[in-house]
């Protein structure tokens, strides 16, 4: 048994992470205990010398790094649906990605993966043509690229139409629904907060490929990456903790593009 | 002796400090120990959500409300200088604290102070048309509002010949050099990290009217407000240990525009 | 009979309409044949650079100033639809028309009038709750402030619950469907290129209450004032026929606020 | 003898370029005359959908596509000088370039050019470590790319110790100072608005080395690619009557990178 483990990182901006009195920064905190980074490209979140600082920070620790690219909504953290046509998001992730590209290549680093964010990533589980639009992009960067999404959504079945390499993707501090998909951030139970159910569930996805659905139901659930969060207090530890259970759970935690 | 005690707040946006996973509020836990809210209002952070969110929390506290006007520049958080005219300066200062005014009318909160941010506030440290701009801008909402500044800086000079009323303000936890002025964040040693020192030179400072300058010196300083910094960890418990040492010295910790 | 003509002005940036390479500037043309503008907030065009420039062009020629308020989308013009809660548009349009409304003080200049923007404004036709959100804002900010509105919208019964007086507008140059509602502009025929027509559909709004559909039927539409676009080329032109047609046909042309 | 005629083009955006009552793009009526486009990347000007769409433009008219990177200041137009560290502005121009280079490959255009706008471009005529950033940023991307700059600069210079080929750039239509630099456009006289004058210019330039400084004196100038502005009233009509005066003077023109 093998897992990938993904967090969202570089949501920062150059101004507070480089400052003489920045906060002490939570995403060097998680990189030991991840395989794959998801770097944010300027759109929700992110600026170039974040961008580069993050390239560098997850190439010093041997995490694989992935674009996670966004709406263009700074102030709403690419959290607000924005009604766009599926070529304006071809557009969006050809941009962004290859911001990203670019910013690797100058350290020597290839891109593993693309990971859409927030509300494009909920509008590309259901949305076909958004899906493929995000496929089309990520086969115009690199065609090795590796698509994150949800097991049964548009986006994985969108990346094997354009003939991408997919991961199918868990989170462990997120309710389901009976039917496999995400309970919304906006719905009461939606994040799980304690710690110890959070890493129980992480184990039981990747080793037994089963979910509690928040109905009460067991979801099967077959992943190849287990998103941990980084933005909420104590993720750091929480991720070490996560790996902790799997590798003492005989998982071999490993970047999913790596051999 | 009576100290106001201000802190810059509603620095973060909607979609994080609304959300469901929000980290802890930093604001919140500072507004028991402050006196007067410096609210970011757009250009460099905050947004209209966090404006409203921030005054309706200085509300609850009693604390009074300031606008925090700076350079639009989110991605660098206000601290990259801008060239721009002095007449540029204006309409920006204008935008900002009118919008802030109404969002504070809304809830029937009157503005007390204006205080510009980061290199803003620098270049009106020293610029006297680009002080005269903000000033004049501060008079086009509300001639009752305190200027907040430096102590003999180009913008309380400014806002002494706009008819305003303006309030000398230290800093506690930054470096001066022995001309009075604040040593930069980008030089070593610009920031005072260890809580004895910055709670003790805030009561001398306060008490005795001295500080010590980064070249060993004592600087003479006359202030009527006191910038209490509220996005490094423990800064909440900083500023309440920073009111109880006042207290404990017989200063009282009062807004600067209350009766 | 009695019709104000209002358009959109100030959508350009301080940069390049100061600059000594500036495109005549098509607002200066458009304001002679004008009696209301909607000035651009800086949410989705405009800066507080080209408020303070549109504002003085306004009051120079003696133009009612309204504040036109959209989404958060300098990209794409306000132009898309941005999901976002009521309470979240209620605190962008307070923040726009108060920094606006600020901007006019600074001028001596009260605004008039509030009329929503882009996708705001299709999305507060039909959306209740949203456009309550827009009439409490335009509340907040002065109970004086007239809201425009398509005639039998939801922003119009917003503004009528809120205590609001309110203006029903009709656009010479946009196709009706047979329900008074506005042909889409990604639909086919939704923009009416000619001027002769567009000339005679404003003289038959207004005087005779009448336009024709795009299905061929006839709407009865009783409007308070005609939108005349600026963007397009001939704009001045178009605006300056319209008016000239209005007059010849008795109708006196005069701001929706003016007594 | 041969020229190459660039101009910059997409700034505009996506809304108002792809939206059904569009302007006439100006950019189309330039692409006939001009064989190199400096392509505005998402910070000053353009976004995604004006970069893809351009881009299409461009590779339709055989003109040869370039990168036009700027400041991060949509509002100011890139044109304000904005004070960072060469690293940052580094990070600027790998993220932009290496946007527009995505962007390019998704049509099979390589990128053959970069030319810094605006405040950049002013700053790096002057500012060594800053240009050698822009050098840097440009051998990320592709060692192939030629940077434009004005004759004797330090972009130039920098170009050059970065192993890239670079062309000297002229402007027909802006005021030169006795030492080769340009008058800025703050100054009066900077721009030349008589289109005799600038074809007269353009052509001196190119077959006789030389240009008329303001104050009178003669200044000899060997340049590789001569701008032409885009964004000025009958600017394509301007810039094919330079072209046809190129061409009747028995100059070559053609793209720099063309074999």
């Amino acid at each position: 048994m093998r897992i990938d483990l993904n967090a969202d990182v570089g949501e920062g901006r150059s101004a507070t992470v480089a400052g003489s009195d920045a906060p002490p920064h939570a995403d060097a905190a998680l990189m030991p205990s991840i395989t794959s980074a998801n770097v944010a490209c300027g759109f929700h979140a992110g600026d170039p010398g974040v961008m580069r600082a993050t390239v560098a920070l997850a190439r010093a620790h041997g995490v694989a790094v992935g674009a996670h690219p966004g709406f263009p909504d700074l102030e709403g953290f690419g959290r607000r649906e924005l009604h766009v046509a599926p070529h304006d998001v071809e557009d969006f992730v050809v941009y962004q990605v290859g911001a990203l590209a670019a910013i690797g290549a100058a350290q020597g680093v290839r891109l593993q993966h693309v990971k859409p964010h927030g509300a494009l990533f909920n509008m590309a589980v259901r949305d076909r043509a958004l899906a493929d639009a995000v496929a089309r992009a990520a086969v115009v960067i690199d065609r090795e690229l590796i698509l994150f999404g949800l097991p049964g959504s548009e986006i994985v079945a969108a990346g094997a139409r354009a003939g991408l390499r997919t991961a199918r993707e868990g989170f462990a501090d997120r309710a389901y629904r009976a039917d496999g998909t995400l309970v919304p951030r906006s719905e009461p139970g939606a994040v799980i907060h304690d710690p110890e159910i959070v890493v129980e569930r992480a184990v039981r996805m990747v080793r037994d490929g089963v979910v509690d659905a928040i109905d009460g139901s067991r979801v099967r659930l077959a992943i190849d990456t287990l998103c941990v969060h980084g933005d909420t207090p104590g993720a750091a530890e929480l991720a070490a903790r996560i790996r902790q259970a799997l590798v003492a759970a005989d998982v071999e935690v490993k970047a999913v593009g790596a051999s």
